[in-house]
């Protein structure tokens, strides 16, 4: 059994829903279906979920409004009355939006997806079953066991269901949002909760490739990688699949694949408890960083000074990528934070001595090959060096597939690129490993 | 003016009294001098404080107890008779050891001190000023404000004065030992607070070697380092200078001098606020550390995960050399620690998934070089991967002068080895850097 999600691109029009229909019938398989909203397409510049948003926010009969509300319900009837389906749906779409005034965020917000659902459970000629009927979300995390339980009650062995994506409902009985990238956590739950074989994650790309594409077009395409893998580049800052969905399939060992509902015919990126096929998995990172330099004498002698230091930057609700300590210093690496001299200035009043330096790149080359021997790390220090940029940090952990180091922003794409192109480019990658 | 201080090897018995009156009278601006208890020699296999510890030990009146009292007491009679020194000194011994039950532990133990400075003081023709008198400690901290204002109470400019190391005194009036080292500590600190020009530690070893003798007994001699290299060396385990004694001196900009009392012609090392003299500092390490790995997932998405940790880990008094946290994992260097079990236990019953390894080794290579370019950092990768010495972790922070690295124990003495066989005895050092 297969369940095949698919994104908001891969169901923003009438046309994008008929090549779902062929990807999902080309496979006996494919039993389940999770949708996202609509998306984006050549004529449509927001998402209705976005559009959803505004319409929460505006004032209710304003021009604004009326406006909104007419183009959500708009793009609804044009895929219903594009693919011919029953006038019922569009009576659906009617009634779900006749008292918008009345609804929660968060019921208003996960329409799209339950719309969306809707017609293409009936486009497939297959059952709707809402997730508000059995997705238990508690504090923004997915009770399995209860969700579990609930969902055993409604499943029948042969049914093929169409299942919205994004949203959930507490014990309460009220509607719940996921957090960021909800559709993939959908569709990694509901895997998890069916047991799937295989979970499909359709979208507009065909895989993930080893270099953001924003910094090469056309960098080679990983055919295969680990679940720990996806982690690692999740956590560097791949948007391809959200990072909390991953853990779900892990535990049930479901393979993922990362498909293109563009181009049905391409292979795809599948992650799976196998190592990647590619000797380097990612060359990856952000440059969007700051780095907080801390010394304290003596600081090691004590876990206490660490933990005192800890809860003073706590108050800042900081993401720390990277910490490092040692004898009488700290180095943390954070997202840029909007407010740095305010931490700077906080610092200074908790007697801490504190530098903040902003404009930081971290890099990660991601591969197995890390943990083998040096040769990978030395190679790219030396291709850094060879190019004149200083990278100030670099670390590697145990156990750790991933070769880290800090550079200046401005460093950053040329760094990027140079490795990609030592590494790959000149078809040395088997030379230098 | 100069502070010398000499070190148990070099006051342990009459002859060596004679050296350190040499070195006293060669320079008119040697002023002061702090000097340890009697240490080891080739007659004598203790050291006098130790003797001291074990007499507070004993049962009183045992044979134990009588033959300890006596030979402690002989020590320091042969050295006045053997310097033909005033007779008045030996009932100075008698009387100080004539009722050891009613002295304090930290009296009795520092009594090797306060004899010693009371005969190389009467044999300089010096005064005699006890930091009885003026050092104030208090919960093992030098307070300096304090202890300047009774000093200058005490001093006469032109006084040449012999200080005793090791103790010094609480607001109550009791004997106070410092922690570790004492005798350095007293040495910086007195040197601190008269703010002399130099302070010379006349120990028994030529100077600082960029590699541990016990490995290689001949390795190059440093002339000259920092402050800040001699702490990152004493950090990593340099016991040479004691590391909390480097502060008083740095923060007067007061040059400490390592030379060697047997050897009194030989230049020794200069630590100052310069830097080395030689490319590379220290080739250092310690092989008796334990790796604690420790996963948990979403750990960086907030500083509490980390907090909560660490106030665990704190009630097992860890000394955390070195720490890297990212993403979901924490590697924490301790010191071995004898219950290994124990603590494994204690994370397991917390919920803390960890991994504890032993035998682990911890070597940093300390070079200024390594802030300028990686090309120092490259060539020890080469050089471990070329003699198949595995490294899991290795870590380069900003600002840092330090390349550390972490390998297993078994291939730590041979680590030390190859990397400074390649870097110095091939001459390859301007070639590398």
């Amino acid at each position: 059994m297969i369940l095949a999600k698919f994104g908001g691109s891969s169901v923003a029009n009438s046309h994008q829903f008929k090549k779902v229909k062929n990807i999902v019938n080309s496979d006996a398989n494919k039993k389940y279906v999770v949708v996202s909203a609509p998306g984006k397409d050549e004529q449509h510049a927001f998402k209705i979920t976005e559009l959803l948003i505004k319409l929460y926010h505006a004032r209710p009969n304003s021009i604004n409004f009326k406006n909104l509300h007419a183009e959500i319900m708009q793009r609804f009837y044009n895929i219903i009355d594009e693919l011919n389906l029953d006038k019922s749906l569009k009576l659906l779409v009617t009634n779900t939006f006749s008292n918008v005034k009345k609804l929660s965020y968060a019921k208003l917000v996960s329409r799209g997806e339950y719309l969306n659902a809707q017609i293409m459970a009936n486009y497939l000629g297959w059952h709707f079953v809402d997730t508000n009927d059995f997705l238990i979300i508690e504090n923004g995390q997915i009770n399995y066991v209860a969700s579990q339980l609930r969902l055993a009650n409604i499943m029948h062995n042969d049914d093929k269901i169409v299942f919205p994506g994004f949203y959930g409902v507490n014990f309460n009985g009220e509607i719940q949002l996921l957090p960021r990238g909800g559709g993939d956590t959908s569709g990694a739950a509901i895997s998890n909760l069916l047991g799937v074989d295989k979970y499909e994650n359709w979208t507009d790309i065909d895989g993930i490739q080893v270099v953001d594409p924003h910094i090469i077009k056309n960098s080679v395409k990983i055919d295969s990688l680990s679940y720990d893998e996806l982690q690692e580049l999740s956590y560097m800052g791949l948007s391809v699949f959200q990072e909390d969905s991953i853990n779900p399939l892990k535990n049930k060992n479901i393979p993922l694949v990362i498909r293109n509902t563009n181009h049905p015919h391409r292979l795809g990126t599948t992650i799976s408890n196998q190592n990647s096929s590619s000797d380097i998995t990612g060359v990856i990172g952000d440059q969007e960083y700051s780095l907080i330099s801390i010394k304290k004498y003596g600081l090691a002698k004590e876990t206490n000074n660490m933990i005192a230091i800890l809860n003073v930057l706590n108050q800042f609700n900081l993401e720390i990528k990277c910490m490092v300590s040692e004898f009488d210093s700290i180095n943390l690496f954070v997202k840029n934070i909007e407010k740095i001299g305010q931490l700077e200035a906080f610092l200074v009043k908790n007697n801490i001595s504190a530098k903040v330096q902003s404009n930081i790149a971290l890099v990660a080359v991601i591969s197995q090959k890390v943990l083998a021997n040096n040769k990978l790390q030395r190679r790219i220090i030396d291709i850094l060096e060879k190019h004149h940029i200083n990278s100030f940090m670099f670390n590697q952990s145990s156990n750790d597939i991933k070769f880290l180091f800090g550079i200046y922003a401005k460093d950053y794409q040329r760094a990027i690129k140079i490795i990609y192109q030592s590494l790959f480019e000149k078809n040395l990658v088997t030379q230098a490993l």
